[in-house]
C-alpha cells in the first residue's frame, strides 16, 4: 500500500461522498438517502407496539445495518475531508455523530431509544443530492427572506405574547379552573391555541363573557394572521420584482480595472481578467 | 346507409359531442353536466342508510340509466374521434372508461360499487362547457403559477415534514402513549394537524412541557403558513403586473393577413379588414 | 292642509329619511342605528331561556315599540320617494318590509318568531349613515376586487369541492361508518371542514390509513388557502398601485369637445362643458 | 445637600432611567425587563395550585421584593421627570401606577391579587430598551399600515359580525338547543369560531341541513380570510416598494444649516458639517 496509491484512493472516496457529479457519488447519495428515510420508518416502527412485537428483530437487525453503514460512512468523511476538525464540528459533521451513536449508546444505557429520532436531521443532507442551484437557491432564498423580516417577526411574536398573556389571564379570571382554564399558564396555553385558529376544543369557554372575550381573540387572532402573510408576502414579491427586472442571467460587476490591459466591469467572483486573464487584484476595487 | 351519409353523421355527432357552439352541442353539454351531478348524488344517497332502505331500488334504476348514458356516449366518442388511441389512453379518455364500467363491474364483482365515486373527476368535464377563454385562462393561469413555484412548493414541503417528524418524535417521548400520543406516526399525525392549525382535537398535549411545545408548534405553523401563501401571492402579482404593463387597451393580434389588400395585424375577433373592409377567411391564420 | 304645504312636508321628511347631512337627517339615521341594533340584541336575548323566562313581558313590549316605529318608517319612505315601487322592490325595500312584518306575522301564525333575524340585514343600512365616501369607497372597491376576481373564485370553490367529493368518498371507504364517518355526505362535509383548517373534531379519521389521507388533505388545504389569499392580495395591491400613481384627486378624462367653446379633457360623467356650460353630447367621443 | 448638587443627582437619574445609552442606563433596563417577566412568571405560578401550594411563601416575598422595586421606580421617574403630570396620565404613567399598586390593595381588599396580570403590559415597556430605530421603526410601520387601513378594517369586521348574526340565527332555528346550540348569542359565537377556522368541535352541527350551512360558512371564512390578509399585504408591499424607490443610500436630511459655511442638506444624525467640519447646533433646525 504506497503512499500515492492511498492518497489517489482517499480522493476518490472523497469524490464518492462529498460530489453528485460523478455516476458513484450519486449511487452514493441515493443509497444514502434511502438508508436515512428507511432509518427514520424503523423508529416510527418501533414505536408502533403492535408492529413492534411482531418484527422486533426485524427492526432490531435493520437498526444494526444502517449503523454500521452510518459508522462507515462517518469514519470515512473524517479520513477524506482535508480538515478533519472542521468537519467534526461542523453543522453536519455533529447530525451525523449523533446518527451513528444512539445504537451503541443503548448498548450502554437504557431507553435512549428515542435518540434515534435525531437522525431526521439527517434528511437535510436531501438537499446535497439536489445540487441543481435552482432548489438551493430557493432555500437560501426563503432564509434570506426569514431573515430580512427578522425584525418584524420578533415585533409580531411579541405582540403575539403579550396579547396570549393578558387574554389569558383574563381567560382564567373569567372562566375558572371549574371550566378547564386550571391555571393562567393554562389559559395561555388556550389563548395561543386559539389565537393560531388551531382551536383543539380540549379546552373551551362556557361561560357567555368568557364566549364573548373569545369571540374577540379569535377575530384578533384572525386578523394578526395577515402579519406575519404580509410581511413575507411583501418581501417575497420584492425579492421577484428585482429578479424579474434585471433578468436571470444578470451577474453583479464591480468597478474593479484590469492592471494589465484595464478592462472593467469583472464579475464581482472574478479571479482573473476575463478578457487577458490578468490575475486581478483581490478586493481592490478602483474607482473610475 | 352510404358511405358519405354516414360520414356526415359522423361528423355532425362529432360536433355534438365534441363542440359547445352549435345548439344541439350546448344541449349535449349541459344534459351530460345534469347526469354527472345526478350520478354524484346517487352515489352519496347510496351511501346514506336510511335513505338506502327506503328508495334502493330508484338508486338503483337511477344508476342504470346514467351507466347507459355513458356507454353510448364512450362508444360514441370512440368512433367520432379521429384518433381512437389517443382518446382512450388520454386523461378523459380514462375517466370516461372509469365513470362507464363500475355498474357493469359490480355484476361481476361485489363491494366495488363504490369505484362509482370515481365519476367526480368527470365533473372536470364541466370545463369543456366553461368554453369561455376567460375560465379556461383562469385555470391554465393557476396551474401555471403553480408550476413555477414547484421549487418552492417542495421546499416548504420539505421543511414541513422535517419538522413533524422531529417535533411529532419530541411529543411522544414527551406525552407517551397514556396521554394519546399512542406511537411516532400517531405524533407525527397529530403534529401536521397542529401545523396547518386544523386541530381536531381528538388528541391533545396534556402535559406542561407537552403545551410548551405544542405552543411552539403552533406559533410555527402560523409563521409558516405565510410562506405558501406569500408564494402564490407574489407569483400571482407578478403575472398581473405583466397583463398591467400592456395596458388595458392592448387587443391580441394574430398573423391572419386580409385576402383583398394583405392588410395584417387584425385583432384576432376580427371578421372585416380593419382597412379595406373584405370578409376576413374564418379561422384561416396565413402565416407571414 | 294645502297641497304646497304639504309637497313640503314630504320634501322636509324625504331630507330627513334619505339625507344624513342636516342635524335631523342625522339624529334620524342614529336612531334607527339604535333602534335596529336594539331589536337585534332583543331577538338574540330572547333565544336566551333563563333570560326570556325573568324579561318575556319587558321584550315583548321592546319588540313592539321597534316593530310600530319600523312601520311608521316603512310607510313614511313609501310616501316621500318619488317612484314608490321602485323602493318598494329594491334591496332595502324588500329588508324594510321584511323587518317590519315578522310581529304582525306572529299574531297571525305561531312559530314565526325567528323571522325577526331577517332584521339583521338591517345593519347594512348602517352604511347610510357612513355617508363619508371613504367608507362607501371601501366597501364598493372590495365588492369590485371580488368581482374581477369571480372567475377565479369560481375555478377555486370547483377545486375545492372536486377534492372534497373525492377525499371525502376515499375517507367514507377507508374509515366507514364505525368511525364516525356515516355516510359520504358526513365524509364530504368533514372533508371541508379539514380543507378549511376549521378541524372541529366532532369526526376524526382513527385508521392509519385515514390518518395518513387526512394528513394529504390538511397539507393540500394549508396550500390551496394560499390560492384566494394570493388572488385577492394581487388583485387590491394592483388597486392600490394604480390609486398611488393616479392620485386620489384624479378623474377619468374622455376625449370629447364641447360642440360650443371646444375645450377638452372633460369628466367622463360630465353632461355640461365645465367652461361654458354647454350640454355636452351624449355618448359622442370626438377624436383630437 | 445643595440644589446644584441635587439637581445634577436628578440629572443623572432621569439619565438612568429614560435613556439606554449609558452602561448605568443599559443595566438599569435589563434589572427592570428581568423584573418584569419574574413578576409575570410570578403571577403564573401563583395560578398553578400544586406549585402555589409547595412555594406560596417564596413566591409573596418575591412578589414583594417586585413590588418596592416598582415603587421606587414609579417615584423616581416622578421625581426625575420634568412634567410629573404629564408622565402620570400618560399610557407608559398609568401602567407603572397600575404595575405598582395591586400588593398594597391586596392588603386593603381581598381576591384583587389577578390585578397583577396588568403587568404584562409592563412588558411593552421592554422596547425602550430596543431603542434602535429599526425595532421602533418596525413597531410604527406596522402601527401605520393598520391605521391606514382603519376604513378597511372596519368594513371587514362588519361584515363579520352580519353574517355571524345571520348564519348564528339560521343554525338555532335548524340545529336548535338539542344539540347544544342552545341561544342565538352561542349560535353566533359558533359562528365565529367557524368563520375563523378556529373550531373548537365543543358545539358542531349533527343535521344534514346543519353541516351543509356550517360547509357554506367555513368556506366563506376560508375565503374571508384573505380580505385581511389583501389588505395588509397590499398596505405593506406599498410601503416596501416607496422605500425601495428611494434606494437603499437614501439617507434623511433636515432643513439646517451649518453656523458656519451656511451648507444645507445635512444628515440628520450629523454632528459635523459634511462641508466645513464646524460643530453643527444639536436639535437646533433651521429653517430655510
Amino acid at each position: 500500500m504506497k503512499p500515492s496509491n492511498k492518497k489517489s484512493w482517499r480522493y476518490r472516496l472523497h469524490e464518492i461522498i462529498y460530489e453528485a457529479d460523478t455516476p458513484m457519488g450519486k449511487l452514493f447519495d441515493v443509497t444514502l438517502l434511502i438508508l436515512i428515510l428507511l432509518s427514520i420508518v424503523f423508529v416510527m416502527l418501533e414505536s408502533v407496539h403492535e408492529f413492534d412485537l411482531k418484527y422486533h428483530k426485524l427492526l432490531y437487525i435493520g437498526e444494526w445495518i444502517i449503523t454500521i453503514f452510518f459508522t462507515i460512512e462517518y469514519i470515512a468523511r473524517i479520513i477524506t475531508v482535508k480538515k478533519p476538525r472542521a468537519y467534526i464540528f461542523s453543522f453536519y459533521g455533529i447530525i451525523d455523530f449523533l446518527s451513528t451513536i444512539p445504537l451503541y449508546l443503548s448498548f450502554i444505557f437504557a431507553g435512549s431509544s428515542f435518540l434515534l429520532s435525531v437522525r431526521a436531521l439527517r434528511l437535510l443532507r436531501v438537499f446535497r443530492i439536489l445540487k441543481i442551484t435552482r432548489y438551493i437557491g430557493e432555500a437560501s432564498k426563503l432564509r434570506k427572506a426569514l431573515m430580512n423580516s427578522k425584525a418584524k417577526i420578533f415585533v409580531f411574536l411579541f405582540a403575539v405574547l403579550i396579547i396570549s398573556v393578558i387574554a389569558g389571564t383574563l381567560m382564567y379570571i373569567i372562566e375558572g379552573p371549574e371550566n378547564g382554564f386550571t391555571s393562567i399558564p393554562v389559559s395561555v396555553y388556550w389563548c395561543i391555541v386559539t389565537l393560531t385558529t388551531v382551536g383543539f376544543g380540549d379546552i373551551a369557554p362556557t361561560t357567555p363573557l368568557g364566549q364573548l372575550l373569545a369571540t374577540l381573540i379569535m377575530i384578533l387572532g384572525y386578523g394578526i394572521i395577515a402579519v406575519p402573510t404580509g410581511i413575507v408576502s411583501a418581501e417575497y414579491s420584492r425579492r421577484m420584482e428585482k429578479k424579474d427586472v434585471l433578468g436571470q442571467d444578470y451577474v453583479h460587476v464591480n468597478t474593479q480595472a484590469c492592471p494589465n490591459c484595464g478592462a472593467q466591469r469583472h464579475r464581482d467572483d472574478a479571479k482573473y481578467c476575463h478578457k487577458c486573464g490578468e490575475r486581478l487584484n483581490p478586493h481592490n476595487h478602483v474607482e473610475t
